[in-house]
């Protein structure tokens, strides 16, 4: 960082005041999801609208352009620090300078607007509520991708937001085949499930003692208390908001300790990732997560292969009565298959492993008709039931059970959903190579000790940044591009026993 | 609002952006007293210095100069809305034009790591760790007077930035007077006091419990909690984040719930007045609080004039008993004798009205001669323990208990503490003057019927805004600018029985 060429000095020094702007605008919507007072919400979304706004016009100031194309111009050594933030900031730009203020500060309002309302419909169980700003939503998200382009589909060009490089056209086939795959396992799984009742894990756990049970977990992760912290929201979530800032929330039911515990070991793993990134890089893409799918093979890496793994409970058993005296009556061995176990149901992020990724693929095919034009947001509900009913044997009850359970659309998200599978995939590949590097990966995980797996991702992912693609970044970490056979086979060897 | 006069607009616009800048600032200010993990706090002073910078030079800018310059050239109606906001904004202007933009960012840096270090200082107890910061906010609040200009002391031209028109060389005879008087009534309403045990409320009061009994009593004062709330930090604070939005602070001692009590009425005074400032005139003058002196007013006019009225228990009794099982043992007249008990003690925010100016005359005295030049930041504790002996009679045992038991300086505030004083006698005045509009005060309050009251208030205070300047609205208001006599009168009439 001892560069001293003026055009750089000048785009870092403005992309560190658009992060700053952008961290305080997502500090006041960590505040709208947990203690914001309800008639604060117009005020809130003209606050939100203006610093997007203004971020944006700083982003997209024809100076950045032309401090980008002096910095093309000069010898960066190739994947230098600033050959690669360079090169970041060059498709970020070309990105955002296409669109127009207006409808950056559009898309912020309706967003604000939109979840408001997504919070009542969902609550009332009402579509109707929710559907005008869904088609508000979808045009601007239209208007949004014909400004961007695109070759096949519009779709692409929103998927081109989360998921860099990734395009409709390969995940069909993929998703296709993980479908059959998936298909494939269900019965097996559903079968060694059947001898753990549904109602195993029923019990007593206050509030209070999950809170302090969870942090006792995300703690040990190795999850900085100094540098974040946990608050409850209807939908979970971890964001960053600053470089030693990560907030996480969680939700919880007092008769189910495993839903808060599984959400914050899944936030946990987000917020690992965020504490990992590096500090000096604060506000550039080097110190920035490469993509939602990377972040997402993060927490379900924790959540999954860790927190579900066979050993797990062997370690947390007797941590977990101490909170929880009830589980006395259980065995480790008892617990880990409750909380493993597998049945089509209808909330996304309540889903097991070999189904979750259902939810996945009937969202994907929705987002792709809505913004293809194939689906209008009035026809979602019937669509939904419909197909749900095909993929998991299953009448959907109302529409907080079905099409309203995201919070993801009201937020004005489309193309997100497919990152979830993406991450899945990710995060059995990367399990896999660690156990290639660790052979005594298991030993440690009997003995929660999981330090060297944290310190493995940590310079695997969490400090590599952007520094490589997603796709490269998996090649440099795991050896090859994300495939499906990783977890394939983590669900076969886990479920079927081979 | 009609008025379409362009620099008008322009200027109105502005101001908007300004308001909405500084309420941004103002969340991330909550946030960093309520929830932020510590070692977010680095990052959180860049986002403040940046955000007070960009309001400072927008408020600052030339264009405004010109704008406004042509307002006052144009022949606004008197009193009406844009003469008012005109007429303040060029005040508020002249001011911070005068005020270089590093030296805005550097004091908003001082107080933030100001703040930190007096949290660390408070705690353990040492006034050493706290010094160089105190010494960094001294210093650059005598670089803002300088800018700012004064006649006869330094003290004034920071005074000015919370109570505009007052001056020390006024304050100092007024103090003194107030100072003769409370020593007068000290020794009677010590007397007064002896009868009612200090430990004659002490009980169990968990948290849950204090926290719902006030809810109860601010929502009954009319305190609107879908545009507010309350939460928990080590200093008590209102703060308005937006025109349906503020937040109110408190503490919790689970032995005593007249803490936190006392603490959320005064701080839902505070918010009462924030709440009955009109909505339409947000980010304006005539939408916003006129001094700290009048919302000070309001916030005593609530704790003691209402919470300590000797009727306040005969109506609130049977519901604190419903949280506090405990205080059936007790009669209303119990209750009220003890939370106005009088007696000399270390802490000014858990002083009696009697005994409660002396902390502020002390204050005054080491801020006037601070900024004076005639005592050192490190003579401070010193000076303090020193006076403090002489008012009080007490010696105080160490310096949290002393001169670190307050956040103020630590924000950067110095000659902010005299307006508590004038709250205290606004506060009498208005209620003297509420009580001849309405004769039948006594046997509402006996019903705990607050409507008329805050009526009252919201008439003669909150809806005025800035629209008069302090002294002119206590005019408009009571009759006549701020006397000593009402608050002496309470005192005596409470306390002395005449």
């Amino acid at each position: 960082m001892s560069e001293t060429f003026a055009p750089y000095q000048k785009l870092l020094a403005r992309m560190r005041e658009v992060a700053l702007v952008g961290s305080t605008g997502s500090m006041l919507s960590w505040d709208q999801e947990t203690y914001m007072p309800p008639k604060a919400i117009d005020y809130r979304a003209e606050q939100l609208a203006f610093l997007s706004g203004w971020a944006h016009r700083q982003f997209t100031a024809s100076d950045v352009g032309g401090w980008l194309e002096a910095c093309e111009a000069h010898a960066f050594a190739p994947n230098s620090v600033e050959a690669v933030n360079v090169r970041e900031w060059r498709r970020q730009y070309d990105r955002q300078a296409r669109l127009p203020v207006a409808l950056v500060e559009a898309m912020e309002r309706a967003r604000v607007l939109g979840r408001e309302a997504w919070v009542q419909a969902r609550k009332a169980s009402v579509f109707e509520t929710f559907r005008p700003h869904l088609e508000t939503i979808l045009d601007l998200n239209r208007q949004m991708a014909e400004h961007w382009g695109y070759e096949d589909s519009p779709y692409d060009a929103l998927l081109e937001e989360y998921e860099p490089g990734v395009r409709a056209s390969a995940l069909k086939p993929l998703f296709a085949e993980l479908r059959r795959e998936i298909m494939a396992i269900l019965p097996g799984a559903v079968a060694w499930s059947e001898s753990t009742p549904a109602d195993l894990l029923q019990g007593e756990y206050p509030e209070a003692a999950q809170q302090a049970f969870n942090r006792e977990v995300a703690a040990a992760f190795g999850f900085d208390f100094e540098a974040g912290r946990i608050d409850t929201t209807t939908h979970p979530f971890c964001t960053g908001l600053g470089p030693r800032d990560c907030r996480i929330t969680t939700r919880y039911d007092e008769k189910d300790f495993t839903q808060s515990l599984y959400g914050v070991m899944h936030e946990t793993g987000h917020g690992l990732y965020e504490q990992g990134l590096l500090e000096e890089h604060y506000g550039t893409p080097l110190g920035s997560a490469v993509s939602l799918g990377m972040h997402e093979s993060q927490s379900r890496f924790w959540e999954n292969h860790i927190g579900r793994h066979p050993t797990f409970w062997e370690r947390w058993h007797e941590a977990a009565c101490s909170h929880f005296p009830g589980l006395r009556r259980l065995t480790p061995d008892h617990i880990g298959r409750a909380v493993s176990r597998v049945t089509p149901s209808f909330i996304r992020v309540e889903a097991d492993e070999v189904t979750y990724d259902l939810h996945i693929i009937l969202r994907f095919e929705v987002e792709v008709k809505l913004v293809e034009g194939q689906l209008s947001a009035r026809d979602v509900p019937a669509y939904w039931n419909e197909n749900f009913r095909e993929m998991f044997g299953l009448e959907v009850p109302n529409d907080r059970m079905g099409c309203l359970q995201d919070i993801h659309w009201s937020m004005g998200s489309l193309g997100y959903f497919p990152t979830y599978t993406l991450g899945n995939l990710n995060s059995a590949q990367l399990f896999a190579a660690m156990h290639k590097a660790e052979p005594d990966l298991e030993a440690q995980l009997r003995r929660g000790s999981y330090e060297a797996l944290l310190h493995w991702l940590r310079s695997r992912v969490h400090h590599q940044g952007c520094r490589l693609r997603p796709p490269e970044l998996m090649v440099f970490a795991t050896g090859q591009t994300t495939q499906a056979e990783f977890h394939v086979r983590h669900l076969r060897r886990k479920f079927l026993g081979g």
